[in-house]
């Protein structure tokens, strides 16, 4: 078994822990965030560029590449590792977040899902059983069973049914399994309601898997739900094993995050946004298009030492992003996922050092979490 | 003056020449491509992968520069080298081609030109001492006088009237410069009347100019004119001094180009080629997109050793182009940049080792030259 999870340290004045995951394709150090391939690329830099900003994980999606390429090429030709020319670990999801996107172009029954490629309209099945086979197919390092992630709002007898059908599909998802040089996640669901979130916390962390993620947050609840739920539902997963908030987020949730005792993360928001323009920089999110810089000779970010920041001036940015400079989203993109994993890179410093740095990041980031002792 | 140019060594068996051009930021080993930066970046590539590709100097559009961002912009940030992060030389164009691009957006008379910018419409007058001065602001080691590139076909009358205007603005080009740290070269024009050609190049080169271009080819007319234009025109220019084929082109025609006796070339079909899928390779070239690369696991080209031929397939390629990734127009930019570059190396070191190696290329590209002595 390649894989191993072990806690290395716990924060003194928060729930954020240091800890270090062990996959085939390496090791990586938690609190991590992993940026999201699609598509298997991180949208407009190269996986030589990827690991320059200290990338250590990235997410790839399993809906996506079981469209296309199709999971059988990916197969031929050696994995997605060897497909995309990424060394390290990668994370597959279920397509279970994907299906939730597709709205009407997809049933669920008991079975599983059917659903319409958005590429074509053709029809695909997928089962618990089968993601699991197409993510060992793959070669993820750390695969995710299918769940349903359940639309906000919905109706309370909704909530309750999907929650106990990803149950179910948990279970059955172990016995697909075949590889033993992967690990594999649980999922837990149950909307906004507290109840249902402790069962399937419960149930899930009863289950021998590898890791836990927290899903079916960030989709429309209220900051208030979101901060409430998330934080409940790490303190009742295993200490022992990694805990993943899926799909989320800000910078200021990866702080949230950390501090309530995550250890993975994932959002599309550093690297979308980075092609829309919007830079995280130590002063803030900046849109690099607003006219004040089109005379600026400074870089984007003083304190920031990706090639973006040590070569060109807010001037040459803007005028990249005006013009649509393909070249616009290649630097912006470098700049936020560097901003972003320096800021798990200070997460991780913080809990070390043993010295309230989480607090101090919390203050940073105004990410409101009050007291979690 | 920092502008200088040495013929290091003649070809025995073609025109090729083998030179060094010096200026205010490095030398230049000729015959040498420019990659096209047309807005202060060439496409998908950013200034450390264009290094990387072995290019020596790229060239930059005045006219797309000078409405956006500004000329003032520019030299307020430092000139185009410091605003664009580029260290090595750069060469101008005048605005001449664009300006025969936006065709009735523009009025020609003796003083200059009149036009409406592609991007709002707005009123712009360029005469031959503004696109010096403007060249003079943005800082290019080489800097283009302001000619007309006459359409094709194109009355007689008309094709000798442009001539001798665009021989009037070459002397006010010359009267208007006030840098010594800048090379500045005339254009030959003429059409395809080879009376009228010889004509331009004779009065052209009779000027104080630092080098020669040869304009208005490759915009329409047919091959072989453009072929006996091409190779007439060159025999027509001082033996001392650089001589730059504008605007030219594919492979075959760099082997033609060199054959001749240019030193300088650029183009966008590298660049261009590469976002559209057509990459070059030592089969010759080929389109990405088929469906025969599907499961492809081999490198683009074995021969190369570009970044993306050591680390990705021709599946992966595919996948990416198919798929619509960014990272498809970032790969193939640098193989195609890459296969030009060396391209261009393979000629200099075969007028080097004088083995009828420029004649054993023409062979190779199917260049189509019988005979230069």
């Amino acid at each position: 078994m390649a894989f191993s999870f072990k806690v290395i340290k716990k924060d003194s004045t928060t729930q954020a822990r240091l800890g270090r995951l062990v996959t085939a394709h390496g090791a990586v150090e938690t609190p991590a965030f992993m940026p999201v391939g699609t598509q298997g690329s991180v949208k407009a830099v190269s996986p030589r560029e990827l690991e320059e900003t200290g990338c250590q994980m990235i997410l790839a999606n399993t809906y996506h590449l079981y469209l296309r390429p199709g999971v059988e090429v990916i197969r031929e030709l050696g994995g997605l590792h060897r497909f995309m020319g990424w060394k390290r670990p990668i994370l597959t999801d279920s397509g279970g977040f994907q299906l939730f996107s597709l709205g009407s172009l997809k049933k669920i029954t008991e079975e599983g899902a059917h659903f319409q490629s958005h590429l074509d309209g053709s029809s695909h099945f997928f089962t618990p059983e089968r993601v699991v086979e197409i993510q060992e197919e793959l070669g993820a390092d750390i695969a995710m069973v299918l769940d349903e992630c359940i639309p906000y709002p919905e109706s309370p007898g909704y909530v309750k049914a999907s929650t106990e059908r990803t149950l179910r599909w948990a279970e059955r998802s172990l016995k697909a399994r075949r590889r033993d040089d992967q690990g594999l996640f649980g999922i837990v669901q149950g909307g906004v309601d507290p109840e249902l979130r402790r069962r399937s916390a419960g149930e899930t962390a009863a289950l021998p898997f590898d890791g836990f993620a927290v899903g079916g947050l960030g989709i429309g609840e209220e900051e208030k739900a979101f901060h409430a739920i998330g934080e409940f539902s790490a303190g009742l997963l295993p200490e022992d094993r990694p805990r993943y908030l899926m799909g989320v987020g800000r910078p200021e949730d990866l702080v949230f995050g950390v501090s309530c005792g995550y250890d993975l993360f994932d959002c599309v928001v550093p690297t979308r946004n980075a092609r829309n323009g919007t830079l995280f920089t130590s002063r803030g999110k900046v849109s690099i298009k607003r006219s004040e810089f089109a005379r600026d000779p400074r870089p984007l970010d003083e304190a920031c030492d990706c090639y973006g920041c040590r070569n060109f001036s807010r001037a040459y940015l803007r005028h990249l992003y005006v013009a649509g400079e393909i070249l616009a989203a290649q630097l912006n993109t470098l700049h936020n996922l560097h901003f972003y994993h320096r800021l798990m890179e200070r997460l991780r410093d913080a809990i070390r050092e043993e010295k309230s740095g989480v607090r101090l990041l919390e203050a940073e980031f105004g990410s409101g979490i009050s007291n979690h002792n």
